[in-house]
């Protein structure tokens, strides 16, 4: 329901065309389409910007596939989503060919437009096993309007890696920066470049790193101010946090 | 040491009016002053366009004194001390009236100039005891040159208190939600309004709220995306990273 | 054994026709049967309202198998068997084929007689993958005799759909609300709602949910006031907590 | 605003004898009052049954001070303050005489009229230690017009000093259970009275107890089912979900 | 190598006949057998009343086969393999076929000779899922030359059925209580029989059990003084400790 | 209430003398003295062996006073009171005088006869700083009739220092082990000498001991088989568990 | 790029030879190789002492194997793989079958040239179990140019394991001490043998070893000053350590 | 007793002018000294090159006082007190005005002959809060005959500052990194120079550093291979271990 079509809604019942109950009842089928296990959410992209996203993980594939299917059909822009297992990729695939499934960032896609190319997001990443976090990042940073530039495997540990990439850097609107073990790189790249940084702590690392749990105090405690934080392996919180600050560079241009 | 002076040093050196020592040497004196127990950071405010931050914890009431004489004496800006216990700042004013104290949020400021009034950043508490960390994120913000709107006291257990307070929240270039107890605050909010969100988990709470973890942990699992989160009680780091992208808005205009 | 049993027996024993040896046997007897690695509680009904329910967990499928089949054969309600798995439901219905299977919340029941139908319970999810969680919790609730409204998928991210179903919270006489990732569901339900309030926190997220355990500590520090809480998934007990309150509500009309 | 005055309100726009704006103000006004620190609720007592009650801890002595005073000058009913130092007690009642403090459960009190007394709570504790939580919880739940039955230092320890108390634990209509340490009295008085049962954990023990932690577990993990739990020292929680189930229970006669 | 002989060896040394270098390679050599990978303890049974026990967890089936091995082989005792998987045991049977294997508690054991039949050792569990642990108690005692009572599921949920065990409770020398989830029983069993009483935690729960880490940290708090504790799932540990006890009371005979 | 006494009692029931609710109050009254805030449980020594022990943490001193006194006053044996404040011992020692006060271990005594000299238990602990802790284990063994060794500062990092007092080790019925930091001197001691072991895990250490959890988990997991642990600076448990097993040494002679 | 290579450029660029940006790109080229998914550090050995290490936990077989070739061809030392999988060293050594494949401590090398031989690294552990870990440390300092020394499974529940190796412990450089459990063997070594001691805690242990944490915090709080503690399970990190330490005492001669 | 002593001891031994009573006692009393609450071991230095270090945390003043003068007393060489409050100093100074105190790293030191001067370790910290630390190492290192250089307050966010140190960095035997917060320093200071480098977390941060938790786990986590770390502001620690790498370069030469 567009706000337009509220606008007349509302109108209809203040001049006594429908009652109360119609009106509530209207509006509240246009929010939302009741699967009875999922509430779907038409109204989401007037309101955020880009369609529902379908988080995958503890759904059944045929949850999922049900999800997807409904945004698919009754709204008009692209669809993502997350955490999607090959199998539940399957499944979906065999309903909806149109579907593209990316098995790194476990990730399935379907697109009906061309995504804007608004402003730069830098994607860096200490190591290569930061990829699949990297990767959920940069494609939901993608598909939801913003250029991505990726500079992957530079940690602090050979910290000429990443001054090689200076020049990407500064000319970028937001910088994620994704890291395990020690969670080192947000505070580096902080102190060197003075954009709004997000860091992304990985579960990279055995022993103590509990699971991304150093990665993520340390980045928490980062010495360099200025640096804000998403959940463990979160790449899509990351990308949509990163995608609204572009977006805001955009908007008030 | 402003760009300009190291490009006309660079330049001498490349003309052999000075040797490579002589190069290096003018370079780190310009950089910083190296007190001993504390090198400053003079050349901050060109990179990261304010001074030196002094954060006054686990240092001595001397240390503390004496690294913001410096800054205040050599750099042009405004100065600002965080985390300063009133016996510290008794000392500092002392020797230099000029400083203001604030004891609820424990800052100590040193203003020279006004600051700028760029875009529109909104403070939001979940409750009055979130007050010093809400407070030293918004002074923060505004000797950073941002102007603040505060909305406090508007939890989640009353939720009309924050709906009241729409407009406000709609208009802000970005939102720092501090909350203790259950975090729950900036899961709301971020369901309510797409824009860049800072979440400031505080210790407020008892019990297991172990001191802000519950908070801190909500907040990282937020099931509103786009939420990013900084440190517990860290009001500060919170201004910082809303003023890099309060800037950056500003910037692209 | 009934209490009018036991009456019995103990006159027995006053009036010298059984000595205490005898009479402590009839007791401990009818009290439970003696599997050896299970003492089978057959006087829980009684004392409890329903038969002592089957934990399968931890147990082989033939031990299930065997205390389900002694409490079947040896009480006269109905059986309910929880966190059964596929095969041990198997092993059972081989040997009871009147045994039900629920896949998703992983339930067992045998069904002698209908439950009743008292009052009404609510049981509300923030996401769609907290459903075998909530499941747990409804046919619990309902083979123990409550009537249950299922609110599904209504989450603070989107807080239009939980509105939507405000009718159907105001009428309940208990609210059993099951969140995982932030926890914040029973925050803001408890902040609209004035009713007795079950938090159940889920292990549904990643990183820094720990499990569920994100999710748990928001509960526990909660800002609405009257919000208690059980174990992480522990939607069974939720559902006899449930039970028991709306159980008084019945009686003490 | 009673309900009523809110349906006229409604009614006078409806009628255009204001415009949204008015009607919305009016709204907000009578909701709350906004001291700039603080959003005193003005209208909580119609949705729950008491006035809102003022959590002291983090507050300075002044606010909390303010926030009373206006809503034992602006509200019809009593007024409870919790976690309240002596220093803020004392600072309250050189204001408003008539105030009443307590300083085991460290509770302030201004009654303007006689409470309810509805069914019955029983508050047992494991021992004398937990009796500043214990009498949080009595006191609270007094104020709100429940009859409440103390059997305090009844620990499974020693347990025949909790059978002595048999008759009480059955007539009651909800119990809370409060205990430290071991956290283990929920498991065993649940074990013995099917009635709803909140568990109090409290930081009473040292070492490996974390401060409540090792109650909390335990408690969450009864092997009682039915048992809900409340936050490490919540006295004044466990009091208000308790009042509910009470509540309910009058309600339904 | 005997007392005797050792005695034997130093006298030699004194009186010439061996140098230093051969004292001490005979008293190496006498100690403990090094294949490289393991020292094998020769002369445990004379320290400490039984032969080395083989851990298996974290061994190939090679290494644990080969200690096993040498153990029989070169000891006069019995043999005692714990954390043994079925692969193990079978590539150890395939060997030694006189091996027996236990399922259930993951024990396998090579005897020569019977055990003895000392005192009276009581291992009671809360609920069956506890029943692999303490099987490893009870049979470990056993081989260690105890006599062991079983009394299985016997949790604080439905305290009567502990009640009718009180006899062979009080009769035992030592206590060994083996429970998950809430932890509560050795508080409730050490309230009622003033014995040396070891508690056994187990991972039987979910959720917050933390695996085992609730009923843990109760048994440490236990309200009921003069209770020890073993490491979660130690059913041997406690077993060992237990027969130390019991040795001590036959001893001072 | 002695046993006899009990037996007469019922002997009286049974003939008619008195009726049930008369039988059940002598039993109560019998058993403990309620004092509102405190259940004294007056019936404990002929239970324990002692009388109950009060336990000053979290009292007033006022409510340590009182039991301290009825106990006195009531019961035949020695009082111990632990974890007594020097303000509480004052209050106390004002009212009765020859009550005894150690600061060191924070333990108050009133002897009425001399303590029995059984077996011998030997104290040990790692370094100076452990003192306190062990003090509370030695004088609580010694007034519960134990004779007992003190082997001061003997840690594992100059394992000569233990190796000297082996013979005291080794005529020791029981080993109470006290250390703080690693918590490795359990599995040294033990290795060394089979007898039962208590570990008591202290505070002693700082940054990442925890406040003891180092060392505690360091002994749940000692490799020397047959440690059981108490809880961080429970030196009065391990007294009672510690003359538990030597009231069995002697009662089996 | 070796170091006179690279002065070579320098020169070349002051003379005017080649621009800034000409010897920026040759500087950048020989650094490193980049694959896109990461960028290989061919300058490292220089630096080091050995060529980059590949930590192929995280990365695709495929990623691994296109970095361990690169690394092979166009380096002239060493090559090692750490945390290799069966599947990824069947997947390397497809195309490179000069590669070796350890399953134990689950290395993959590629030599070129033999190692060289200096000074003596003892590596000890507690158990058998933790072998991989130790082999892991042992082969890496070995193809770093150490002499390693091995003495496996001398625990200190049989102290005399250990003290049987005296002579190996103190002729050598460095001791790099593995053990699980409770971690104490650092302890005692440390206290025995005044050289640098580097403590491997690994995850051999159960319940509450908590993964290794128990060791892990006993290591760091050992009572043995100087004893320094890696990350559970590193025995790579411990290697690496120690060859510096080794390697320092070598160029000191 | 120096180790000429004792071959004259063994060698009066073996021609039996004493007996093996009269040795074991004499080498027992040169060992330490017994002071009840304490051993001292007198034989320290001949096995680890300086005299026992005092820990003062825990114990009383007299205590500490009593140990020190004995050692001061009994040995020949340099006493080193740490932890050590003022009120401790004060007592010992009354008694032993020859002793020096130094209130920032709180250490107290008693010197008879000047250190050597060997070798050269570096002491960086992140930032001026770190100093109390990083002190207690510097001189710790000095009395034990360390040449030592400072680097203070050279944090990541600002690298220029730790750049400008390279000569130091390079030069130095070993390096001490000292870092709260993120714990991020010692990654980068390894990643540029290959010279043994341990970490010292310290507890500066607030939040969720967890008093140093964050930084631990940070370094333990380290991506530069290489690194080994201490407890937390165990600045004491990091110095003996230096030291022992320091004195090892020495002796090689």
């Amino acid at each position: 329901m567009t706000d337009q079509q509220k606008t007349e809604l509302l109108k209809r019942y203040k001049n006594g065309e429908i009652d109360e109950a119609e009106a509530l009842k209207a509006l509240k089928d246009a929010a939302f389409s009741d699967l009875g296990f999922a509430k779907i959410d038409l109204d989401r992209e007037s309101r955020g910007g880009f369609p529902e996203v379908v988080y995958c993980e503890g759904k059944t594939a045929e949850q999922s596939l049900e999800i997807i299917r409904v945004l698919w059909e009754r709204s008009e822009g692209n669809v993502l989503a997350t955490r999607c297992s090959e199998e539940t990729a399957a499944v979906v695939r065999a309903v909806l060919p149109e579907a593209e499934y990316l098995p790194l960032p476990r990730l399935l896609t379907l697109r009906r437009r061309p995504s804007e190319q608004r402003g730069h997001i830098a994607v860096i990443t200490a190591g290569t096993s930061d990829l699949p976090v990297a990767e959920e990042a940069a494609v939901t940073a993608e598909i939801m309007g913003n250029r991505v530039t990726r500079i992957y495997d530079a940690g602090v540990a050979g910290i000429h890696r990443l001054l090689a990439h200076e020049e990407e850097l500064t000319s970028a609107n937001v910088l994620i920066v994704v890291a395990g073990m020690d969670g080192a790189l947000p505070s580096v790249v902080g102190g060197l470049i003075k954009k709004p940084l997000i860091a992304v702590p990985t579960d990279v690392g055995y022993g103590a790193s509990f699971h991304g749990l150093a990665a993520l105090l340390a980045m928490l405690n980062s010495c360099s101010a200025g640096v804000t934080v998403v959940n463990i392996n979160n790449g899509f919180g990351a990308a949509v946090a990163a995608g609204r600050v572009n977006e805001l560079a955009a908007k008030e241009k």
